[in-house]
């Protein structure tokens, strides 16, 4: 079903708006385009929510929040959910400051996500109100492997259950779940964390599959990650001798604009739990 | 021409003050670079107009416009009036919400712009004080084609003469008028709109154009039209297979670093109308 | 020496805290991340301190600082020094303006940094009060040159007992100082100044470098600054006809990344003075 999904993504086009960080915004407006979406930026207070009601979907990433640009999520992420709008939170560095958290927090008490994207220790500062995010990674404590996937998705599960999000925690495995139905996803290369805003640009890419897909948040948001995965893995074929993390940037984005939904759908590799 | 005006920009290495959007500002940089001209980047109110002093031209873009760049934009563009400097305005996303509508309504009260550059949509916003941009892309409805293109010619004639501005609307057919003479510009590929901010590069790309040639704004600004076409085609022609978006924006900037002004001459695609 | 000092760049990855400019601040992350390094950037002062404490390192860049990021650079230097980190300034554009000029004099004042990396206009302005900066690139009259060369390691020398700072002025010839003994270093192309960002990048890179090699702050600089030419020359061996200062800016970075401590100590092109 995910060629369906990324075919309804190139189909429609979905308009998104990004309230996001200024370090990977290039990154995050060339990934939506290479998947067939718009993106369009606008952080201020004074036009957040007539961006919102004219896209199709919100995606609010706090990975530079700064005094101006925080009212601005909350009066677009409420405006979003008045309209029926799909919103995606990606909580960068959640954990790092107390700014952080708490915007975070806030954002999830003021605001209804359809999906909550973030490494573990970003989502596990999220449940727990406090966290060791070590800057914008994951602390390597915290790292979901092959040992304790079922105790991860089980975590997962519980904090989409309390949310009413799809919550993704993408990592070396990444996991997916409604507090139903899980996905656990080994696309992606480890590579991808020498490139910096892969995970921002993940976070675009699920906001524009969740809106072109409404009656689907979780399989799309899957799509999305097994998308970006696979991305990183076709990049990384492409590798040569002098090649490193920027023209693996590059090549990322170029495979998203060339992937087809066929591709996608042959190259995802997931299982449910 | 152009041959000449292009070599003024290589050979005076306008210096550039640009405030513009953080979305594309990297690709503006790296864009004025590549033309031979020099930028620089400061939005604070606090030395907007110091900024614009120690330069040759001033480019303003209101893609992520907010409250505190936008009295940095109207002092700067005032004071660049008040210097015989030339002003760009780009006004990004113009219709798409009240504050970009205004600020940019408001630009146009109190600064005088040598050149105006946007898609249709924007400009039709500007001339009707509201409008249906969608997002920050043309409308379809707007779309320049060869049977409208004589009204477009008209419209664009007509808000030339209003304004006293270089009008430059870009799109698969692009209009650079005076309200006197135009250049019906068919330089450009239709996967340029895949890569995020060659609108806001091309608008960078005129400041410095009209920078190095204050004498002659029309024939400068449709230069700089003609040079961002001819760069994205020569980029276009350099694709291959793997190659997507992130790469075409690569070779687009690349383009521009190799181009020669004789080469600029002979591919200039334009008719007069 | 300069291949152990790259050696714990690599193995110990360094966290570093950047208040830096949005023009290139994209670039700089992945700098950071090729060399082995942790990139994190925040500029608000609700969080600064706080991000600057789980950090190693400090890299200030006041390229597009604003009446909002310059109290967090003052809030995070001055916890910085308190907790012993290195701290880079980078004064981008000093001597452009009153605000930028006296900015980076007041962040002297109340700021000890461990590096003061810029080109020689920006480190005259810092020394004088005030400067002649062509916008963030140095005047023509005051590039070092061999002629002059003494006289500016004594100028510089001089600079660095005065602030405690070591002090790196870069540009055709690099002089990196502690005002006893001083690096005149001949990496480096001049291609290197068509790409925006690459005297950015070389700060959070002296950063990164300084926080691994606490105590080593002069030498690390000096590995810092011969590590960046260095790659802008393997990155100059692999243009090809078509390529252009965009596809320099992605080899440069690449370089980086495959850079080995060997190659380093191998490449490295400086006499002591």
């Amino acid at each position: 079903m995910f060629e369906k999904l990324f075919e309804n993504v190139r189909q429609k086009s979905p308009l998104i708006h990004n309230i996001t960080n200024y370090v990977t915004v290039n990154d995050c407006a060339n990934m939506l385009l290479a998947c067939g979406a718009s993106p369009i930026m606008a952080d201020d207070s004074g036009e957040a929510e007539e961006i919102t009601a004219i896209c199709g979907g919100l995606n609010i990433n706090i990975g530079t929040l700064n005094q101006h640009t925080i009212p601005a999520m909350f009066a677009a992420g409420k405006r979003a959910n008045a309209l029926g709008h799909p919103v995606v939170l990606d909580p960068v560095g959640a954990g790092a400051s107390t700014l952080r958290t708490n915007t975070a927090l806030d954002l999830l008490k003021d605001v209804k996500f359809t999906v909550i994207r973030g490494n573990i220790s970003e989502i596990k500062t999220l449940t727990l109100g406090s966290g060791t995010t070590r800057g914008v990674d994951a602390d390597v404590s915290d790292k979901v492997t092959e040992e304790n996937l079922n105790e991860a998705v089980s975590f997962a599960r519980d904090f989409s259950r309390q949310t009413g999000a799809v919550i993704a925690v993408t990592g070396a495995i990444d996991i997916v779940t409604d507090g139903e139905r899980s996905f656990c996803i080994r696309n992606g290369r480890p590579e991808m964390s020498a490139v910096t805003g892969t995970g921002c640009q993940l976070s675009a890419l699920s906001a524009a599959f969740v809106t072109a897909n409404p009656d689907h948040p979780l399989e799309a948001a899957a799509a999305a990650v097994c998308a970006m995965g696979l991305c990183g893995e076709i990049a990384c074929r492409r590798m040569r001798e002098p090649d490193g993390n920027s023209s693996y940037r590059n090549y990322i984005i170029d495979a998203m604009y060339r992937l087809t939904p066929a591709a996608l759908e042959e190259g995802a590799n997931y299982e449910m739990r």
